[in-house]
């Protein structure tokens, strides 16, 4: 079968060349005759994958010196939990600003552990959000440990275009979902976490940049595997990690690269966005979407029919043109189409097409 | 290049077929046209992959009603922090069974958590671990909340070859080197673990097996992600899964299935230890394994030369001939020949003979 475009919000569309030499290698990587999955974590073949991998994150992100890059076991819901279990102080607080169902959820994890704050929430009544808040509706700790904030909302379809300022506290960010989509400033970040599989990879993996002075900060007692210290003090080789996937990732990255790197894909994904939302705004209220301009994603692009019928329709039809995974999150309904870095901007090109016609047929 | 034979201790060596199917199936998962990886992990086509596999573990390890299998991120490094957060209650105790480096790990959790006793140690002056205790050897708190205890010893090539007996208290095992290796009977285990890189599968993925009885036995106020009832009532779809590696591990598992089973692995287990440790027991005192019979792993068999300059010779020369990842763990040094389930029948036999001549060339 031809490949269809993957618009999955995650796990999600892997660009074909990394699945094509994972493919090539699979049963003998390096001239070892073994499969990279099955060959010590110790030994010179991984070895050179996982410093390979941690080279190139450092080097798509542009992070200097003071910056370790940690690959982790699990996704972003153990670091929901990490962060506080790290980094909340017994009788400290940290900010937290509500976007979305993410950063609720590591909210909660916050709140198991201690007393954080909520610095902002643009929560809308049923649990809905449809705005980032503006830097002046933040209500901000000078004190707080850290401020924790989900730079892209894969369910609500926003995104912080620019980011917070928090002074000196250091911004904690889940980058999931536009992980190396758009180039960052990450001097104001003590940490940023990310689970592989929207934009890196397949799910199993964490990607974790830490600035140098949280380490000094971690807290002890923590269960050795829930310490960013040991996986810093260890390079990430503490216990085995998840090899395979930091291999797929590792292509994933030299894909990136060979693109032209987050520079260039920033351009792609902006050309994507627009021509999505261009379809949706030029479509005289047949799509529907709501967001500010200023606070819509330009990963995961979110919208409404005139009816539930029809948007069951759209995916439908979608699915058997060649879109797959466009159903909106099973939490809010409606039509999802998730361009991360691995959709080609064709897709955006031919989706916008399809909604064209959808809407004359149906409209 | 031909495969060597691969006797990596972890991550280790996969079956052919199982690594064929992967690879086959690598751009296109069932007929979808996208990789398994890339794929909703609440979808039907992982959801099949998902649920197969869970089957499969509870027909292969003969598991009744009584218990679920979860799929985890992370490895036994995390469930040894994972067990204690749960089940050490605040005012009671845990019993620890020393036998090795990874059973000292798991203490070393608990102590950061609670207050375990070992109820036994086979410990040596300078860390070394030649024995498994005997019944009698136990001293067994009656009270306990559980009973931890470690298999099999990877890096001692010590083996539970009779199972401690607890009465009421519930038996938590790391079975990461030797599950589904050999018939157990499940009964008295409250929690088995095993990480996936030695008999399983991939990295980054830990099979956890729990007891009803056990569910509700979870301490509240556990992090979401690190409380096992979270896993249970959710399926091991609280979040994203890692689905590659739960993959590779439904093929690794039809493998087993198709070789007739555990019950059939256990005997070609049973050979192929007795081959290896035939050829050491046979050699006239040139190679030394002085754990006693009863004791002696049939997964990790490890033996010293007369020098340590001959084991570096025995390690070049036995990697020039295709036998890979026969150097001993770091700490310990000496040879190690990990033969988990997917080590053929006749690669013991080929390092048998590979012993022998190297032997009447060097002794």
């Amino acid at each position: 079968m031809a490949r269809p475009y993957n618009f999955y919000a995650g796990p999600a569309a892997i660009p074909l060349p990394a699945l094509q030499a994972v493919q090539s290698e699979l049963l003998d990587y390096n001239g070892s005759g073994l499969s990279i999955m099955e060959v010590s974590h110790r030994g010179k073949d991984y070895d050179h994958v996982h410093e390979e991998t941690i080279a190139l994150v450092k080097e798509l992100m542009g992070l200097d010196d003071r910056f370790h890059v940690l690959l982790l076991h699990g996704g972003a819901s153990t670091q929901f939990a990490m962060v506080p279990m790290n980094f909340l102080p017994a009788d400290g607080s940290a900010d937290y600003i509500l976007t979305g169902e993410w950063s609720k959820k590591a909210l909660k994890e916050a709140k198991g552990l201690g007393k954080p704050r909520v610095a902002a929430t643009t929560e809308l009544e049923g649990g809905v959000f449809r705005a980032i808040p503006k830097q002046d509706q933040l209500d901000l700790d000078a004190n707080a440990a850290y401020c924790h904030f989900t730079t892209n909302n894969t369910i609500f379809g926003t995104q912080f275009n620019t980011m917070p300022q928090t002074g000196d506290v250091p911004l904690v960010a889940d980058m999931s979902s536009d992980i190396l989509s758009r180039q960052i400033d990450p001097s104001p970040f003590g940490l940023i976490y990310a689970g592989a599989q929207k934009n890196l990879g397949p799910s199993g993996l964490a990607l974790v940049v830490i600035r140098d002075d949280m380490v000094g900060k971690c807290k002890a007692g923590v269960p050795t595997m829930f310490s960013y210290k040991t996986h810093v003090d260890k390079n990430s080789l503490f216990n085995t990690p998840p090899c395979l996937a930091i291999y797929v990732m590792n292509k994933v990255l030299h894909w990136l690269k060979g693109e032209g790197g987050v520079d260039a894909i920033e351009k792609v994904n902006a050309e994507k966005a627009a021509i999505i939302y261009g379809a949706i705004d030029g479509s005289g209220g047949y799509y529907r979407n709501t967001i500010a301009p200023e606070d819509r994603s330009k990963m995961n692009i979110v919208f409404n029919l005139p009816s539930e019928e029809l948007e069951k329709k759209f995916v439908k039809e979608g699915e058997a043109a060649g879109f797959i995974g466009i159903k909106g999150h099973r939490s809010v309904g409606g039509i999802r189409i998730s361009a991360y870095n691995a959709a080609p901007l064709q897709a955006a090109k031919d989706v916008a097409v399809f909604m064209k016609e959808f809407c004359a047929k149906n409209g």
